[in-house]
């Protein structure tokens, strides 16, 4: 392995931490929404610090990379790299707000059993997980096959969003639970979609094929 | 000036072009929801296409530029571009988000005159317009001014939100408006976001020091 193929090795790890980093932490906040655990959630900004720094020592080190000079194909690989870093930078945001409205729904009694929102949570991850293994093992194949998945949790948001709204109507004093829990599940969706973005940047590295915005059409100038 | 300088000039003016388009967007849609102007707002996600197809070319812009490789200093203003430009391609999608809001809020009479919305979308505006022309105009200190100003957003976003809360608990008729409203605050936040993103970029690229993610402290691993 030349030194060169080692530089982009260590900036594919750097990348793989960082997602188990954010994986880790969404799995968390999750798990201390269901258990009532405040104080693994209220840890939850302090732990996002460690993602944050992974963030800008990936950029450091991408762009010491761009400066060698290196080949068409690396280039690409490594402007990929820093969205994908930027994508998980806010998977570890969203993690943050589903620890902090996971406090404040422990300062009321349970809702009802949360069943949707451990399911959401499990799509979405698997999405992340995927887009990255097709990252790491360059298959684009893969990375397609996760892109129609959102969908999925796009529906479960809009589902959940509804159900919790006609609650809201016939239970005015669940309102702010209520509240608290859309914007946990509008953050799972929001994984979902860096999931996706993280899927179509790997598509674009190994297929050269822009399938972002698709499909284009031409329209008029605001 | 040098073919490459006249490259890297060609990119800042794709650029300032793709921030005209979303700061349009956002005001057309804004004035759409004072004036219950359907038809401007139904038009929204065809109109995005334009802001995403930028954001495509300056990406190809930019991987081109990059290869040339260029001096260390042209390569930062090269990604910092890159990652401007993904955060103007958010800026049209909040603003389709509250054209789409407008629309389901048009179906309903109207709750109160938006005074605070508006408010909020000039400030997030002049925020997004300051930071880019410190970008042009290279002046770190103008971007620096741009930062603090998030809280003031952030501060009114929250506010908001308790009073449509509270309005939703003593009138639930209001509830699916109110929430509609606070989807159009927070998206309003999200851009003041966008903003403070780009601001930070611009202090990075003509200072050279990150200032994302500070205060730096260690933090344990998850």
């Amino acid at each position: 392995m030349t030194h060169h193929e080692q530089d982009l090795t260590h900036l594919k790890e750097r990348l793989i931490t960082m997602a188990s980093h954010a994986e880790t932490a969404v799995n968390r906040y999750i798990k201390a929404l269901v258990e009532r655990d405040n104080e693994t959630a209220s840890r939850a900004k302090e732990e996002d610090r460690v993602i944050d720094q992974l963030e800008v020592e990936i950029d450091d080190l991408a762009i010491t990379l761009l400066a060698k000079a290196p080949l068409a194909t690396d280039l690409r690989l490594i402007t990929v790299a820093m969205k994908i870093s930027h994508d998980l930078e806010r998977v570890g945001d969203e993690a943050t707000t589903i620890a902090r409205r996971a406090v404040e729904l422990n300062q009321e009694p349970p809702l009802k059993p949360y069943v949707d929102i451990p399911h959401m949570a499990r799509l979405a991850l698997e999405m992340l997980r995927e887009a990255l293994d097709a990252f790491v093992s360059r298959d684009p194949r893969r990375a397609r096959a996760v892109i129609p998945r959102d969908k999925e949790v796009d529906g479960l948001n809009k589902q959940l969003h509804r159900e919790l709204a006609s609650y809201m109507v016939e239970k005015p004093a669940t309102i702010s639970r209520c509240l608290n829990l859309m914007v946990i599940s509008k953050a799972l969706e929001r994984i979902a979609d860096h999931a996706t973005n993280i899927a179509e940047e790997v598509v674009f590295l190994y297929e050269g094929r822009d399938i972002r915005h698709l499909p284009v059409v031409k329209a008029a100038a605001p």
